[in-house]
């Protein structure tokens, strides 16, 4: 029979222990977390200012073609703190997990998190776990909090017009790769999502920190809403064109076969920068010479006709203008 | 008719905005929040190592005597941060909210965060708002993670026999008051959690820091959980004594009707301290003369003869041994 999460899972005794030892500790121990306690304590060897950040996870269905809510909830928060300019250092994990729930499923949710934890250097330092009781939750929601070092100060004031936007790689493949799981549908050739870690990529960066004036990841409302926020930061329009956008044929075809806008939806593993165009190749240049760049490109640029709105310019010539959606075209990608 | 939350609250586009400009921020903005953002920018001015701790809040009901989730995710990752010798600085939060809640439920959740922070110091930073499908939740969820500069470093490991246990106020109210608002039981007198912030306490002990040695809070599993992981950190044994418990009648009243023990029952703003038995005197009187201390004992002591188990002498001249229970008296308490 396989076996379930219980009550007593939760309750913070002997069950929850045994979740800890033999799961949470085996998959992503290290010497902090392993300290147990309350807190954890770390120390930052630098002056430097520290970057804090936040999500919560509902993703459905848990596990899809490229990861699961565990990959995503190490790479979400990871992503948060690299675009804000920081090195993502430690991590805590929080799980809410109904009764009932497979621990053969949660063992493999708790491996990816190990996994994604030594390829990008990080540690989850510190966590809680709670049990609700059948039908009070959907499976299982993770929660994850992160704090990192800043190593680049980004000023979005100091953007001017003809600064370029550059995508790290393609679109819309996260957003796309839910709905196929979530609706069953088989589409041809291989296709996942792009869930990863951006900070390889931004490190990479370093000597060019000076000519990079904004990042943001396009996650929850895609490409259009993580333009409109950099716009609103900058307090300029955006001008993108459709021809220069990298987006797999695959991803296309799936948005066009059920009326999805691929420029809403969500990428788990890019980032969004604009940068000054004296350093703008240079900059592309190195992004592309990453395993998980190498679609990079220039899509557009801050542009003073654009009345501080974001227009996309069409293949055939017109002229779209890139609001924020009033509706989700799809809850619970994240 | 009632506003409730809809789907489009947590996809990240305007809905999401409106609840943080007009909900998260009016409540508990400060100028780091406000600078909006995928993380939070702090600074710490110390050398001091850091403390970093996460819980995530699963109680039903969400509103009980003495307080609601809201207060009680703020006061739980202070007080596990206060334990561990840091002052409380800066907190995250996440909501994960079944669609259909009440907005105005909502609202006297986060004015409740709000008023604990001011009370406290602490400010929430950072955070992140999620909605599921009606039934995919139980109403709300919320992650709370917090950073704290450790003030006092514990050496559980330099405890010895004779050192004493200190416990901060009268035990088991907060699980009692849950146990009560659960069931719709109506007790005589004025009666509620004990839920709130014992870092005032553990702050006014700064003189006496050297003379503690551990601290924990009795949450889950209550006071018995707590001795025992003193217990099992110290790798001593420890001797309580029931008279000297203190614990107020009407929880010990209701906890006879319904068949709990209150030394198994959460408290949530309450700590135990493991201290130098010359300096004990002087801890306990500084802890009295806090408001929310002034029912503070010593309730025992470390013991060579009790081979690193917690034992109770009971009033009636009895000895019992206080195991951490195996299955939970109490689902979903905090």
């Amino acid at each position: 029979m396989e076996e379930k999460i219980i009550l007593s899972h939760g309750d913070g005794g002997k069950f929850t222990s045994t979740l800890i030892n033999e799961l949470f500790y085996k998959y992503y121990g290290n010497e902090i977390l392993l300290k147990g306690g309350d807190s954890a304590v770390f120390s930052v060897k630098t002056r430097r200012r520290l970057a804090f950040s936040t999500d919560s996870f509902v993703i459905k269905p848990l596990f899809f073609q490229g990861g699961d809510i565990g990959k995503l909830a190490v790479c979400g928060t990871i992503n948060d703190l690299a675009v804000s300019g920081a090195k993502p250092l430690y991590l805590s994990a929080g799980f809410i997990i109904e009764e009932g729930f497979s621990i053969g499923d949660l063992e493999v949710i708790v491996r990816s998190m190990g996994d994604i934890c030594r390829e990008t250097g990080t540690m989850i330092i510190t966590g809680d776990t709670k049990v609700v009781e059948k039908g009070d939750a959907d499976g299982l929601f993770i929660n994850t909090a992160g704090v990192g070092v800043i190593e680049n100060r980004y000023m979005p004031k100091k953007i001017k017009n003809g600064d370029r936007i550059i995508i790290t790689g393609s679109i819309a493949e996260h957003g796309t790769a839910i709905t196929l799981e979530r609706y069953k549908i088989k589409a041809a050739g291989s296709f996942g999502s792009d869930c990863g870690s951006v900070y390889n990529i931004i490190s990479s960066l370093a000597p060019f920190y000076k000519g990079i004036k904004l990042m943001r990841d396009p996650t929850r409302g895609g490409v259009a809403a993580a333009l409109n926020e950099i716009s609103a930061l900058a307090g300029k329009g955006i001008r993108i064109y459709e021809n220069l956008i990298p987006i797999r044929k695959e991803v296309i075809a799936v948005c066009n076969i059920l009326g999805l806008d691929p420029l809403y939806l969500a990428s788990e593993g890019r980032a969004i920068l604009a940068v000054d165009p004296s350093m703008s190749h240079e900059i592309l240049k190195c992004i592309r010479s990453c395993e998980n760049g190498k679609d990079a490109s220039i899509i557009g640029s801050f542009c003073d006709s654009c009345s501080n709105l974001v227009y996309l310019e069409t293949e055939v010539g017109g002229r779209r203008l890139l609001n924020t959606l009033e509706a989700p075209m799809l809850p619970r990608i994240c």
